[in-house]
Protein backbone atom coordinates (compact mmCIF):
# COMPACT_ATOMS: atom_id res chain seq x y z
CA UNK A 1 0.00 0.00 0.00
CA UNK A 2 1.54 3.73 -0.94
CA UNK A 3 -0.28 7.14 -0.77
CA UNK A 4 1.16 10.44 -1.82
CA UNK A 5 0.33 13.89 -0.99
CA UNK A 6 -0.99 15.78 -3.91
CA UNK A 7 0.15 19.41 -4.67
CA UNK A 8 -1.38 21.86 -6.80
CA UNK A 9 0.66 24.91 -8.77
CA UNK A 10 -1.54 27.61 -9.68
CA UNK A 11 -0.61 31.31 -10.40
CA UNK A 12 3.08 29.48 -9.60
CA UNK A 13 2.25 28.93 -6.31
CA UNK A 14 2.23 25.30 -4.63
CA UNK A 15 -0.71 24.26 -2.25
CA UNK A 16 -1.22 21.18 -0.53
CA UNK A 17 -4.99 20.10 -1.97
CA UNK A 18 -5.23 16.52 -0.74
CA UNK A 19 -3.33 13.94 1.59
CA UNK A 20 -2.86 10.36 1.17
CA UNK A 21 -3.92 9.97 -2.12
CA UNK A 22 -4.30 6.66 -2.94
CA UNK A 23 -6.18 6.44 -6.40
CA UNK A 24 -5.51 8.70 -9.40
CA UNK A 25 -7.47 8.97 -12.70
CA UNK A 26 -6.96 11.48 -16.08
CA UNK A 27 -8.91 12.41 -18.20
CA UNK A 28 -8.36 15.24 -21.45
CA UNK A 29 -7.52 18.11 -18.86
CA UNK A 30 -9.02 16.80 -15.55
CA UNK A 31 -8.04 14.94 -12.41
CA UNK A 32 -9.91 13.05 -10.34
CA UNK A 33 -8.09 12.17 -7.09
CA UNK A 34 -9.30 10.27 -3.96
CA UNK A 35 -8.28 9.56 -0.71
CA UNK A 36 -8.14 7.34 1.87
CA UNK A 37 -10.47 9.46 4.21
CA UNK A 38 -13.13 8.90 1.24
CA UNK A 39 -12.52 12.67 -0.30
CA UNK A 40 -12.85 12.91 -3.87
CA UNK A 41 -11.53 15.68 -5.70
CA UNK A 42 -11.94 16.63 -9.41
CA UNK A 43 -9.87 19.39 -11.02
CA UNK A 44 -9.07 21.27 -13.87
CA UNK A 45 -5.44 20.36 -14.08
CA UNK A 46 -2.50 18.33 -15.14
CA UNK A 47 0.13 15.47 -13.58
CA UNK A 48 3.27 17.03 -13.92
CA UNK A 49 5.57 14.73 -11.89
CA UNK A 50 5.12 12.35 -9.09
CA UNK A 51 8.22 11.27 -7.02
CA UNK A 52 7.31 8.17 -5.07
CA UNK A 53 10.02 8.40 -3.22
CA UNK A 54 8.87 11.31 -1.45
CA UNK A 55 5.36 10.36 -1.75
CA UNK A 56 4.36 13.80 -3.24
CA UNK A 57 2.57 14.49 -6.62
CA UNK A 58 2.54 17.76 -8.64
CA UNK A 59 -0.42 18.61 -10.47
CA UNK A 60 -0.84 21.47 -12.71
CA UNK A 61 -3.72 24.51 -12.64
CA UNK A 62 -5.29 24.58 -16.39
CA UNK A 63 -8.16 26.61 -17.64
CA UNK A 64 -8.05 28.99 -15.15
CA UNK A 65 -11.58 30.23 -14.45
CA UNK A 66 -10.85 33.57 -12.22
CA UNK B 1 8.77 4.77 0.69
CA UNK B 2 6.39 3.46 -2.35
CA UNK B 3 6.69 1.89 -5.67
CA UNK B 4 4.68 0.90 -8.32
CA UNK B 5 4.62 -1.30 -11.43
CA UNK B 6 4.31 0.47 -14.79
CA UNK B 7 2.14 -1.06 -17.67
CA UNK B 8 1.55 0.39 -21.41
CA UNK B 9 -1.45 -0.30 -23.47
CA UNK B 10 -0.38 -0.60 -27.22
CA UNK B 11 -3.01 -2.07 -29.60
CA UNK B 12 -5.72 -2.55 -26.81
CA UNK B 13 -3.44 -4.65 -25.33
CA UNK B 14 -1.69 -4.13 -21.47
CA UNK B 15 2.43 -5.08 -21.16
CA UNK B 16 4.53 -4.91 -17.89
CA UNK B 17 7.42 -2.12 -19.35
CA UNK B 18 8.91 -1.59 -15.70
CA UNK B 19 8.88 -3.08 -12.17
CA UNK B 20 9.30 -0.66 -8.85
CA UNK B 21 8.90 2.83 -10.07
CA UNK B 22 9.64 5.51 -8.16
CA UNK B 23 9.46 8.47 -10.27
CA UNK B 24 7.07 9.96 -12.78
CA UNK B 25 8.00 13.12 -15.15
CA UNK B 26 5.32 13.87 -17.75
CA UNK B 27 5.72 16.25 -20.55
CA UNK B 28 3.40 16.40 -23.53
CA UNK B 29 3.45 13.35 -24.82
CA UNK B 30 6.25 12.01 -23.57
CA UNK B 31 6.17 10.15 -20.30
CA UNK B 32 9.62 9.47 -18.36
CA UNK B 33 10.17 6.63 -15.92
CA UNK B 34 12.54 5.29 -13.69
CA UNK B 35 12.99 2.98 -10.94
CA UNK B 36 15.30 1.20 -7.97
CA UNK B 37 17.72 -0.69 -10.29
CA UNK B 38 18.28 2.58 -12.08
CA UNK B 39 16.67 1.82 -15.32
CA UNK B 40 15.28 4.46 -17.26
CA UNK B 41 12.49 5.26 -19.92
CA UNK B 42 11.42 7.53 -22.02
CA UNK B 43 7.85 6.89 -23.99
CA UNK B 44 5.77 8.72 -26.33
CA UNK B 45 2.65 7.49 -24.14
CA UNK B 46 0.36 9.39 -21.61
CA UNK B 47 -0.54 8.67 -18.33
CA UNK B 48 -4.18 7.11 -18.03
CA UNK B 49 -4.43 6.09 -14.61
CA UNK B 50 -2.44 4.98 -11.11
CA UNK B 51 -4.03 2.67 -8.63
CA UNK B 52 -1.67 3.11 -5.37
CA UNK B 53 -3.38 1.08 -3.42
CA UNK B 54 -2.79 -1.88 -6.16
CA UNK B 55 0.70 -0.18 -6.64
CA UNK B 56 -0.11 -0.19 -10.49
CA UNK B 57 -0.20 2.98 -13.37
CA UNK B 58 -0.87 2.07 -16.63
CA UNK B 59 0.42 4.39 -19.35
CA UNK B 60 -0.83 4.62 -23.41
CA UNK B 61 0.97 4.71 -26.22
CA UNK B 62 0.41 7.87 -28.48
CA UNK B 63 1.77 8.94 -31.68
CA UNK B 64 2.42 4.94 -32.69
CA UNK B 65 5.61 4.86 -35.09
CA UNK B 66 5.13 1.20 -36.87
Amino acid sequence: MCEVNAYLIKNGEETLIMERVYKLDLQENQVHIENLFGEQKFLSASLKEINFEKNRMVLEKTGEKS
